[in-house]
């Protein structure tokens, strides 16, 4: 039996977020797709359609009209109008038409590209998401947003659109590399740290089964952290409020990622990030020492960074405050009030980041 | 006092349309925008840039943060995905982030790109429509729906989304070309068959005063086709059924205007199509000969076209069956049951609208 969410939006049931093992239950849950006089094209990558393109193709050639599949380079680079394009021009040329379908088999890169073209193709066609990443599973699954990097800014261009389902293989985590793994960690962390006490002990005590892939301990943590971000966004459709405690390590984390180096993942930057926002949070005394530490400590405990030297002190704080979370000029930064408890703080000033920003850098959070 | 309707959607409040003689009232309607703290750009082309630009920008001036002015080159051609990234570089070039706003100045390729780039910059942000054009007023004031051209198709690019606010400003109707003013009534036209047989008995009995643009007559035609078609709309918001009554003399109207002749406007071509769909809903008995000409006589009587002998029949009979209004291979044509009064039809032929195009190519419809 696979494990299942439903993701509602003003109180209408909109999809289900599907945990299985493998592909097994997906033929069941695609039933309700009526697919039989539909075309569906899969979207995936040069990395990921060499290893699961077969089988979900298998999946679908039994219950679609026709099968296509559009393959683009692997990569951050790939997103972009550019592949949007030549994937309207693929759609165009095998005549997809309003009640036709696009499946996203892949990581964060493909679910926005597939996401975002479903949204515009015709006005909008349906979609759903097969995430391969732990990163994916557990952020993209849930909250609509769809989107390309456009000029050099990531997320430029996008939409919030749903998918009609997400369907989740654990086993697919097997396949990726260690350091992506662990970058899907970090988001994974964020939940526990910002809504969810029990789940941040959790953490803390299944360590060595998580790290193991032990199938079981996936599904849990993927289906908590889906279900914390659903209570999280469907209160906040648009990202008005509580959407915001999402941006938890991400404020820091995000300026780090786009200026100082290209071979830190996303979520390696956000625990980064997290370091800064715990500290924040002790010197504001929102904290104690010691939950900063713990904090710390857990980041730790799934191999993930919290020191980097190569830091641009002026850069990032010139970033942070370009960066589209702004309102009217302030930073709407997520401090912690107690583990298991974000909120947004606009009193955060650039000389408390740019003093996190020296703990990061020095990779000491106890000597200031 | 300016003329008002409200647009619902799920039952929610979502803008109004507000119609005014000129410009006077902006200033008021904008009020609830609270515009201090946004930067505004003002996106029109170079054919209605010049003559409405500076009276627009002076109301915003006063009450917003910044204003600009996005400038494209008027026409068809510009409504494209190029002119689309142009406008984005501009808003990233002055700093707008999703607090800002922008306004639609112009007709329908306007409020079409524009509201496209609000729809996906940022993942959306506001807009408002201030249509200069009696199309665009009627036509696309009601119905969120944003798009451009791409790879020589209409609207293949696009998304359902909302304006803040519609200002109508009636006198902007006098600078308009007379054929650009009689393509609008077309559509005006079609409002009063499909759904208000008392609209298409004042449109009979006042057609020498909206002719000569008399101010009240204009804004009670514009009303009453707003308001026909916001009622339609908020029935059935993601075009599944009654929406589609809208596309009443579209399906061979959109097919005429892609492929036979550049000089045609696209009221033109949809009244061609309309006394086409007149004479299929007369010869398959749902409406006496009588009626027919009826709505032949109010085409004619506002000097809109029902014939056109440059028709390449094949090409437009194949465009019919290849429109993305295709439901599972079937043409869902708009029949009339009787003035007032339309309804889907999936029985059409393509015998039946080959006899349709004959009666347009000889401009005869009571000889066969």
């Amino acid at each position: 039996m696979a494990d299942r969410l439903n993701v509602r939006e003003g109180g209408q049931p909109i999809y289900d977020i599907v945990i299985g093992k493998d592909f097994e239950n997906l033929g069941e849950e695609l039933k309700k797709l009526e697919l039989q006089e539909r075309r569906v094209c899969i979207v995936t990558e040069t990395t990921v359609g060499p290893l699961y393109e077969k089988a979900v193709s298998a999946v679908f050639e039994k219950m679609a009209k026709e099968v296509h599949v559009f393959t683009f380079p692997a990569g951050e680079g790939s997103k972009n109008l550019d592949t949007v394009k030549n994937l309207y021009l693929f759609l165009i040329e095998h005549h997809f038409d309003r009640k036709d379908l696009l499946i996203a088999l892949g990581g964060g890169v493909t679910g926005d590209l597939t996401g975002y073209t479903a949204a515009t193709y015709l006005r909008g066609i349906d979609f759903v998401q097969i995430p391969t990443s732990l990163l994916a599973q557990v952020d993209s699954s849930v909250g609509g947003k769809t989107g390309v990097d456009f000029d050099g800014y990531k997320n430029m261009v996008g939409a919030f659109y749903q998918p009609k389902l997400v369907y989740i293989a654990t086993d697919t985590l097997k396949t990726l590399t260690e350091k992506e793994f662990l970058s899907g960690m970090g988001e994974v962390i964020k939940y526990g740290i910002i809504k969810d006490e029990e789940f941040f002990c959790y953490l803390e005590n299944h360590a060595e089964d998580i790290m193991k892939k032990d199938p079981e301990s996936l599904a849990y943590i993927i289906k908590v952290s889906c279900d914390t971000k659903r209570k999280v966004v469907e209160a906040d459709f648009k990202e008005q409020g509580e959407r915001a405690l999402l941006n938890f390590g991400h404020t820091l984390g995000h300026a780090i990622e786009k200026y100082v180096y290209e071979d830190r993942l996303h979520g390696e930057c956000v625990a980064m990030g997290m370091a800064g926002a715990a500290y924040i949070s002790f010197k504001k005394h929102y904290i104690s020492r010691e939950e900063m530490n713990r904090m710390i400590d857990l980041i730790l405990r799934y191999q993930l960074p919290v020191k980097e030297n190569r830091i641009d002190m002026d850069k990032v704080i010139q970033t942070t405050y370009s960066d589209k979370k702004m309102e009217a000029g302030k930073i709407k930064f997520i401090v912690v009030k107690k583990i298991g408890h974000a909120e947004i703080d606009k009193s955060v000033d650039w000389m408390e980041m740019k003093q996190a920003l020296w703990c990061i850098m020095e990779g000491k959070y106890n000597e200031r």
